[in-house]
């Protein structure tokens, strides 16, 4: 179906229908309905109908989507079809996991490289090359890498990004706990684990007052 | 200062202030404004006046805050000072990365030990035990931990999940790409790492459009 503008409000509720789908077994019906939805996920009807009309002219009333190809409409919508490649700057333990880790590709990203002021390896367990941050510059312009992700510490973030955007980079997506300052039309998306241990923590602390 | 109730969305911003207060350099100056803040992290001012006087009550007309206090005071409020004891579940790539991260410790969260159902070592690198998930009951009862991490596969993400609430677990930090139910009471917040790449890939593909 033809690509409408969508807000970043829709974006980000689509992984969640997208997982949920998933989720589902197999024995699960064949077709799946928006109230249906919205009742699993605990959200309004008006919206899920909504949002996923703008994602898919599948729905027929009374029936509802096709799951199967619901999926494959929200997948490629998000663009988990296209594979993005992406660099990651910072080699350390948090680094070396993702890089490592297998379940991005799910989601269309292919990180082909490490690098580090300091690489301490060759290569990741998974065999993935952790280069000396030197070899940034030569390594995104052979390479045409448009993502860049920042596991550096807070304090190095800032200038890590700057370089990355000198070479080319059009999107961060940055795990360091600090903010960043990026020229327009460049996006950064924080992966911000300390407001989520903040949320959690929170709650921790007004149930043990419901108990006192 | 009074505790007051506090907004998720207040509570979400939070950290973002705290993260940008501790990466000005040490030459800084003593005192920061809201006007400040709300410059450097392009937010409203009103909001951001808002927020710092639900956690602070140092803030100076035309002075601003002190900002080791302000730092002080937001740490306090988002419990960051009281350490939160947790245990990981899953302790595949992504949960031994996260348990021998040692970043988390400035939040206040302390991760005791992982479990998991084929444990493939006995401990992290670092030295955090690994369990078998037989002994989760047991070590839940003794060490009363009251968050879990759930670094699980999503298909197995719900059955941890009821299994630590059943031992205790009052908030739920979930890395499983998938939607959990949960009763009343307890909260989930979910690391959704594939919505951050659903915005990322977006963004790439709006800006290969405008290329064309």
């Amino acid at each position: 179906m033809e690509r409408k503008a969508i807000s970043k409000a829709v974006l980000k509720r689509l992984p969640g229908y997208l997982s949920y789908l998933k989720s589902l077994p197999d024995g699960s019906s064949t077709y799946i309905s928006a109230t249906a939805l919205a009742n699993a996920l605990d959200m309004g009807e008006v919206q899920v109908r909504k949002d996923l009309a703008m994602v898919s002219d599948g729905g027929r009333p009374k029936i509802g989507y096709l799951r199967e190809s619901l999926i494959e409409d929200i997948s490629q919508f998000l663009g988990y079809d296209n594979t993005t490649d992406a660099i990651l700057v910072g080699a350390g333990k948090l680094g070396q996991a993702l890089l490592d880790y297998g379940g991005f590709e799910a989601y269309g990203l292919n990180i082909l490289a490490a690098f580090d002021v300091k690489p301490t390896v060759d290569q990741t367990e998974g065999g993935k090359p952790v280069l000396h941050i030197d070899k940034l510059e030569e390594f995104c312009h052979t390479h045409k890498v448009l993502m860049g992700i920042t596991t550096v510490p807070a304090e190095c973030a800032q200038g890590v990004c700057d370089r990355l955007i000198k070479n080319g980079i059009k999107a961060i997506w940055n795990f360091a706990p600090t903010h960043l300052d990026v020229p327009e039309g460049i996006l950064v998306q924080n992966e911000n684990m300390a407001t989520s241990l903040a949320v959690l923590s929170m709650h921790l602390q007004a149930q043990m007052k419901e108990k006192k």
